[in-house]
């Protein structure tokens, strides 16, 4: 296959163009404020789809939002690569803390993207790299190089737990039948160290309520005689982690794979400087478990987070009372071992068994999914393996990640093929975050990298 | 002094309309988007003080909200009474909870209040019960029966910590000169139970900011590894009360006045149904300091609320973040000899020391004011209980409240003079909470009662 270099810098204004107006709809699928946004971002990625050479494409009604499937079949005897992403970004809060606003993207140069930077919601989770994989799919149409075929699941609710996708997939195994599945949501190392994540975190994600006095109280004349369901709450969460930083919900660790020493040692070989971590987040110290280092507690270990936490009065000034109620979003993320449904069972009975008298707890668990750890001995992993070293001359580095996508426990269980993630993002763009952006320089080292993969899958599975 | 019976049943429905005019402005001091409607407030009260009587009105600017400013002098020897109130009001907030606009009064029946209640913010606290003075001062003018001097010094910055009020009386010591200081800002135990509040608790209000990194981070890439704002913030809170609910910082206790065995045994005499006050507040329990009755805990000991408490992602969903920063409002509710400023720096010094490494703590001090007892031997309080013999026909009961008036305490040390506080209001009034509300029955006993005030004081004093 010839390097899709040529092809890129003549069209790279256009690739760019195409990425921003996509860019530009808040699809937002946590909010159904905006329903006809997330609705309208599909309709546009099934149209680029088409443009882009698919044979056929459609939008496929689920119980929630659409999820946009296209394919390209030249052959059936080839290999099938099933590309995965999402078109739903997260929420853009809190809105004051972005330096432009977050549904008018606008390239900037950066320290770490000289070459410039995509700024606004989803320009890389997962908008941009999603777009690789359709403007991979252009090169290899438009200059007849497809050397297999391929088939796109594209969703529309990642950010809030996939919750159609089982329903989808289990109803649609046959043509969703695939060889590998290959998925860019995930980052790299370092711009110079190209990694293939390997290893994701599941995740638990609840939300809980505490209520005492049936109304919101005069702090004077109520306060110290009542339970004050905010000071309740924080003694609550706080009781969730000990001295040591180990979460204390019985059972919690029962199921957590242990890794060896000799595979904690080849972790800590990662390029990795504290100081500089540090240094990017503006912080003094970290913080975490005891007994691991800042690169174990991100990834092989469980962890509990508070997400968002109100009650009482948050206004300008004071207000003397004493909130009737208080709220908490709580996630914790999972290793493999680790069932989603049985740690959200555990949260569930130990919140409640901690509520003091004088309130009355919810816990309303939201999502979740499992971890998992993918081979790196695959016909997948090595054809990644080999399209990095042509694209960036170096061979990648296999990184457990902390994040999660549920969905790759679910596809190897439904479809029965391997996940592999090609993920292009850097830890400093900001994903979740204000200023949310993606270099020019990894989206286009992106659409040059795919059809690599394309390539080496095509070639190792003869 | 002859009856005011006669007089406000012929003016009744008048009295309320001119009260639910007052209502109707949003007169809310801690949100600086409502300063029109503050101010305008001042101008209806100087509107209404010249109506009723007063020789004189002014509007005092100050360098918050004006002060309104009224006499009427009858004879330079005879006493003179100081009435304080005020005109601003809490926020609304929660606005979903009130069963109609806050700003909009209505009058409904309840079961406490068959004739009827003014449901409103401020209708009781302070509009209605300021008001009630107004109306007094009218019917003492109107029927020529006034027995001496009258000066009202009603504020606009009361629910704000009456920031200027320090300002103005140190300002105009001589303007304010007076020979008791009457105010109706408290509650009474029950409608036929009339009590005077000899005890306020003093305040400290402070807000506190924790700050990690310095972006949102997404929790899974971050989860563990760095310190949580939030989970930070309530390990912080948490830890200011230990297991029998004593506040921990260092020399908090240090001041507090200790009452003795008789003292406590005489409060507890006060009418009380523990189970009443749980079921009115729907809670299966009661809360708080271990070796303190509830009336004890909500009037004679200090206690430390969180009044309100917000970090991280608060909308609909989910967005699994860990916050850049992390608030809360919290308040000290002090007894007597406690200092509120020494508190303020108490608190600061403590909470900033507790922060963990990874973060970095800000407290801001809000405003505060010291607690206060008066004593049940004063002309003033005397005069009182005269008064309400004289229109409940019962003697009322000194009561300690566990509110904060901190101007009491400033009075007595700028003015030399006694405050006596004849509250109308009841426990159920909801003020500072949604459906805030004030009996017509205790609005016209108010007025009612007051003019007695004036005769047995001139009386007494003589």
């Amino acid at each position: 296959m010839k390097s899709a270099k040529t092809y890129i810098e003549k069209n790279k204004k256009r690739f760019l163009d195409e990425l921003i107006e996509l860019l530009k709809i808040p699809s937002i699928s946590a909010d159904s404020a905006y329903k006809k946004d997330v609705l309208k971002t599909a309709e546009a990625v099934k149209k680029q789809l088409e443009k882009a050479g698919c044979d056929f494409v459609e939008i496929c009604e689920t119980p929630g939002y659409p999820i946009v499937y296209g394919e390209k079949i030249i052959d059936k005897k080839l290999p099938t690569i099933l590309v995965y992403g999402h078109y739903d970004v997260q929420p853009p809060d809190p809105l004051d803390l972005w330096d432009s606003p977050p549904f008018e993207p606008v390239i900037k140069k950066t320290k770490l993207h000289p070459e410039g930077a995509i700024f606004a919601r989803g320009s890389c989770d997962d908008k941009g790299q999603m777009y690789m994989h359709v403007k991979a799919l252009e090169y290899m149409t438009k200059t007849d190089q497809l050397p297999c075929n391929v088939k796109f699941m594209i969703e529309g609710e990642e950010e809030v737990g996939s919750s159609s996708l089982e329903w989808f997939v289990t109803k649609n195994r046959k043509k969703l039948a695939n060889d590998v599945i290959l998925i860019s949501d995930t980052g790299m190392i370092a711009k110079d160290v190209p990694s293939i994540t390997t290893g994701l975190r599941g995740l638990s994600y609840v939300e809980v309520e505490v209520t005492g006095p049936n109304r919101d109280l005069h702090s004077g004349l109520y306060g110290g005689a009542v339970a004050n369901p905010i000071n309740v709450l924080t003694k609550m969460i706080a009781s969730l982690h000990d001295k040591n930083n180990h979460i204390t919900i019985p059972g919690f660790y029962d199921d957590v794979e242990k890794l060896s020493k000799k595979e904690r040692e080849k972790m800590a070989e990662a390029p990795f400087s504290l100081e500089n971590y540090k240094k990017a987040l503006d912080i003094d110290a970290v913080y975490g478990e005891k007994g691991y280092s800042t690169n174990e507690r991100n990834s092989i270990r469980p962890t509990l987070d508070v997400n968002g936490i109100w009650g009482g009065y948050i206004g300008e000034g004071a207000k003397t009372v004493i909130a009737s109620k208080a709220f908490a979003k709580i996630s914790m993320r999972l290793v493999p071992n680790q069932d989603w449904k049985k740690i959200t069972e555990l949260f569930k009975k130990h919140f409640e068994s901690i509520a003091p008298e004088g309130v009355r707890v919810k816990v309303k668990p939201h999502h979740g999914g499992q971890a998992y750890v993918t081979p790196i001995d695959s016909l997948g992993y090595k054809a990644a393996e080999k399209a990095y070293e042509e694209t960036f001359g170096k061979t990648p580095i296999p990184q457990r990640s902390g994040g999660s996508i549920p969905i790759v426990a679910l596809f190897e269980k439904e479809l029965k093929s391997k996940t592999i993630l090609m993920g292009f993002g850097l830890d400093s763009d900001a994903i979740h975050s204000p200023n949310e952006h993606f270099g020019i320089w990894n989206y286009l080292k992106g659409i040059e990298t795919i059809p690599q993969f394309y390539h080496y899958f095509t070639e190792l599975s003869k």
